[in-house]
C-alpha cells in the first residue's frame, strides 16, 4: 500500500494526466424504502474503482464518489462514500471543478418518494405504498452544465439488448462526450465478475474493445483520456 | 480452517447437540425488479452465521441457508446460497426434517409481482409498474407445519420501536416457540455492526440479555437451545 501510494505520488507529478482533476463515480446506489429496506442496483464497483486507480496512476487528481461496495479504497485517490443518488450528485458537485468525469456508478433511476422513518409493518396493510419518484440524472446534470462543464464527460450504458444502439441514443440524450457500453445480461457474467467487453461510443463512431479484465478496461480508458488531452481534444 | 473443521467433527460426535439437525437462515434476500435492479433488506448475515457456527460447535448438524453476504461459509456447516425469499423457503423445506430452526435472515416481505426479463428503460415511461406481491412467510410456514414440525422454531424480530411488544405479538402470530427481538434503529448500529442487544421472548416471558457481540449471541443461543433439549423442553 505504501508502494502504491508512492507510485501515485510520483505519477501525479509526472504522468500524462498530471494537473488534471477527475471525478469518478462507482458502485450502486441504495435508495431507502424504510430503515430496513432499500432498492438497489447490481454493481460491484470493480469497474469504477479500476478506472479511478488507472487515472491516478497517470497522474490525475482523482475523487472517487462511491456507493456501498466491497472494493477497498484505492491508494492515492480521495474516496467519498455515499448511499443515495442524491448524495452522489451532491458529492460530485462538491468535487467540481474537474477536467474529467467518469460516471461508472449504477445509479438508481428511481427512489421512494417519502421513505418511512419507522419499519413498515407487514400486518398493517396489504402492501406498502411504494410511490416512486425520479432520481436526479447525474450524468446528464454534469454533461449539460452551462457554467464550468468538465471538458470530458464519460458515461456508461449497461444494457441487456441492442447495446450499441441504446448507448448511441443515450450519448445524444445525456449530452456527454463518450459512452462505454457493455452487455450486462446475466449470461455475460459482467455484474460482479472481473471482465468486461466494452464498446466505446464517441462523436466519431463506435470502437469495439476486446473482452478484457475490468482493471485493463480502466487502464485502456485512462490511456485514451490522456491521448485525448494530448491531441487537443481531437478524438 | 482445518482446526475448525476438526473441532466441528469432534463436537458433532460429542457435543450436547450431537444427533440434532438444525436449519439456520441468514443474510438478506434480494428480490429482482429486472436484471439490474432489486429490492433488498439490510442484513450483514453476521448474526445468522454466528448462530450456525455456535450450533455446529455444540454438535448439531447444521444447514445454513443464506442470502448474499460478505460472511465466509462457516466450517463444518452445510451452506446453501440463495437470493430470493422463495428460494430460501424451498431450501429450508429441502433441508427438513430438522429438530431446530433459527430464522435469522432478513427476508423481504414483498417481491415484485412479475420481474422484467430486460432492463426497464428510464425513458420508456414515467415510472416503472412496481406491482408488489407478498412473499412466503418462512418462519410462519415452518412454525405451523402440521406434519414434521421442527421441535424448536426460533425467529427474530428486528424492530425500530416498541421492540418487546412487537416481538411478543409476532411470536403469537407466527406460532413459533422463541423470538429474539432486537432494536435495529440506525442509532443502535446493529445493522452491519458486530454487537447486538437481545430480548428473548418465550412462552414464559421475556429475558433481557446484556449487549454482547453477535458471536456471543450465537453462543448464548446455542447454549440455551442445548439446555432446552436437556431439560425436556421445559424452558
Amino acid at each position: 500500500e505504501i508502494v502504491a501510494a508512492a507510485e501515485a505520488y510520483f505519477a501525479q507529478a509526472a504522468g500524462p494526466l498530471a494537473g488534471k482533476k477527475a471525478i469518478v463515480t462507482s458502485g450502486p446506489t441504495h435508495e431507502p424504502i424504510d430503515p430496513v429496506r432499500y432498492i438497489a442496483n447490481r454493481s460491484s464497483g470493480k469497474q469504477g474503482h479500476a478506472i479511478a486507480r488507472a487515472l491516478a496512476a497517470l497522474g490525475a487528481e482523482v475523487t472517487l464518489v462511491s456507493g456501498p461496495t466491497r472494493e477497498p479504497d484505492p491508494a492515492g485517490v480521495k474516496t467519498v462514500p455515499i448511499e443515495s443518488a442524491r448524495d452522489m450528485l451532491a458529492a460530485c458537485e462538491a468535487a467540481l471543478p474537474a477536467d474529467i468525469v467518469v460516471c461508472a456508478a449504477a445509479v438508481a433511476d428511481w427512489r421512494v418518494a417519502s421513505a418511512a422513518d419507522q419499519k413498515m409493518k407487514k400486518e398493517a396493510g396489504a402492501l406498502p405504498p411504494l410511490q416512486l419518484t425520479e432520481n436526479p440524472d447525474i450524468l446528464k446534470t454534469l454533461s449539460q452544465k452551462t457554467d464550468g462543464r468538465p471538458a470530458l464527460v464519460i458515461g456508461f450504458a449497461a444494457e441487456t439488448e441492442k447495446v450499441v444502439e441504446h448507448a448511441t441514443a443515450k450519448r445524444a440524450r445525456k449530452g456527454c462526450d463518450w459512452i462505454l457500453a457493455n452487455d450486462v445480461s446475466p449470461a455475460t457474467g459482467t455484474f460482479g465478475g472481473d471482465s468486461n467487453t466494452i464498446h466505446l461510443v464517441t462523436e466519431s463512431g463506435t470502437e469495439d474493445w476486446p473482452a478484457m479484465t475490468k482493471t485493463e478496461v480502466g487502464k485502456r480508458l485512462a490511456a485514451r483520456i490522456a491521448e485525448h488531452f494530448q491531441t487537443g481534444h481531437s478524438v
